[in-house]
């Protein structure tokens, strides 16, 4: 039986192969990987985000706990690309989900940055691809900060949870230009601080709530949270769902799916070349000479690049 | 005359002019940047980085004054990954540097960034190579965050110096496995802050100082900074140097240089092969298709791609 009809089974064990098989071995993924993309497609993925310190991963188990009394399976996929030199990921509050973890219905799983940036968020979808074909109704997807390699892995997202904390104002110009505009939904949790009020003022500034609403168009709620009580998740909960249908009914779902499927094809093909072209020069040893040329400005890297690219084409010509 | 020119005679308004074009439309910039190639290679490029409110621009600004002081000419760039979607970067501080962007011995230029994150990276490494040809002695690249797209712009730089501050200990954490390890100084800035020696005792825990010293073997210096007041800056400076002239005499810059090339020239041969690929497919109309398909469920990306990519290499043959 292979890993993806293990999968489709619902089989915990074949689907932590499969994915330790995509973090590890892409390659040796691609073929069951093949076989699960036609049973993909009905889970709710719902990325996460915010700076250190905001209680994503409280925000993420108390998620996953109430979508989880009205019986719907959940995939929770942290992933912390702040790590590109360890394998794993720094997850210790991880303990904190035990509950979660022993759940049969929940499936948990954190990533760190393996290679290359494009990498992770690519991994990141494809292991989406194993818990959604695998039967999970919401996918939760815990990033660990806030660069732009957490947006490429937010962007995979249906939904968008953006994280904030009161008394911490400074972030918010920080992070502004690059996470804030990505948010479907806003989360303001530890709300028992002083000041949530004046973060939610802030935000509305930012964010020109003041416009006319237009018919169809999403104005992101902010939800007031203090996910280690419990307090307003309920809500955060519903305007999530709220999101996921508004989506749906106005067919905004599709265009994003579109649009991570077109990002994602143009990546395979991208890797598709690049093995072969790779494969190619270093066989011939030519690769390091090139370089060297380089480095004694013989040449530059854009007359040198033009150089590989011709011969190599003539190759695959005569192969 | 080409910019190139300019540049080379240390012409401002065509340096200004060539880096907006590496910004904007890098095609049109590549005659110029294989131009100077040749002329590259003078210039020290020390990166700097850490978390939001470490203080680097102050310490950056310290830094150039103290060059300048020497008539040494100094390149200074800003960058900010976490603008993907703004085209400049959020720099307001900038103003603190007023004297310096008086001063014609300098050079500043912030950087948002645009497009893809691997873009970001190249277009860094181009405004180096653009001050470096121009004759600038010290390049300083400041960052703003502390993701992995800082530590790839970071890998750009001969010396890499992390600024930290005391009281936030927590962050040490979460950048431990990103940034720091990429050190070859560290600066521990608002030193008269309570923690600053606990500080230096945790950096020289995580990294183990108390191992044997080899011979030629960089340990990275801690340098207590109050970068506001000018305290422990001349030593920042000197350690800064000290790496240098490391660099040198062992030859690990030109190892360092080589492996940036390197990665230089991959990205610039993907990028060539990533024009004539999405040309040739966007031409025939067929891309969008087969998107449709994957997103129909009728194909997957990976059988797409290779789909994709063998008529594509046959069309080269017959062109």
């Amino acid at each position: 039986m292979s890993l993806a009809e293990g999968v489709l089974r619902g089989d915990v064990r074949a689907t932590a192969k499969l994915i330790s098989l995509i973090e590890n071995q892409p390659e040796a993924a691609v073929a069951d990987l093949q076989e699960l993309h036609p049973h993909t497609g009905n889970a709710h993925v719902v990325g996460i985000t915010g700076s250190p310190g905001v209680g994503k991963s409280t925000l993420v188990d108390g998620l996953a706990k109430r979508w989880r009394k009205e019986e719907r399976r959940v995939g929770i996929i942290a992933v912390d690309p702040n790590s590109p030199f360890s394998g794993g990921a720094l997850l210790g509050d991880r303990v904190r989900m035990q509950d979660l973890a022993t759940d049969p219905g929940v499936f948990i799983r954190s990533m760190g940055a393996r290679g290359r940036l494009g990498g992770l968020a690519r991994a990141t979808h494809n292991v989406i691809r194993v818990l959604d074909s695998g039967g999970k109704d919401v996918i939760l997807v815990e990033t660990v900060g806030v660069g732009q390699s957490e947006v490429d892995i937010v962007q995979t997202a249906d939904t968008v949870v953006v994280g904030l904390v009161p008394g911490m104002g400074d972030d918010i110009q920080t992070i502004k230009a690059g996470i804030l505009e990505t948010a479907d939904v806003f989360a303001i949790n530890k709300a028992d601080r002083p000041n949530a009020r004046g973060l939610e003022m802030e935000l509305r500034t930012l964010f020109g709530w003041n416009q006319e609403e237009e018919e169809d168009r999403w104005i992101p709620p902010i939800e007031m949270t203090v996910a280690t009580t419990g307090a307003g998740m309920d809500e955060l909960k519903e305007a999530i769902c709220d999101h996921w249908d508004h989506l749906k009914r106005t067919g905004e779902l599709q265009h994003r799916r579109r649009e991570r499927y077109e990002a994602e094809l143009q990546s395979v093909v991208e890797d598709y070349w690049r093995k072969r072209f790779f494969d190619y020069w270093q066989r011939e040893g030519h690769w390091e000479r090139v370089v060297e040329q380089v480095l004694r400005k013989e040449t530059d890297p854009f007359t040198a690049a033009q150089q590989l690219v011709v011969p190599f084409l003539d190759s695959e010509v005569g192969g």
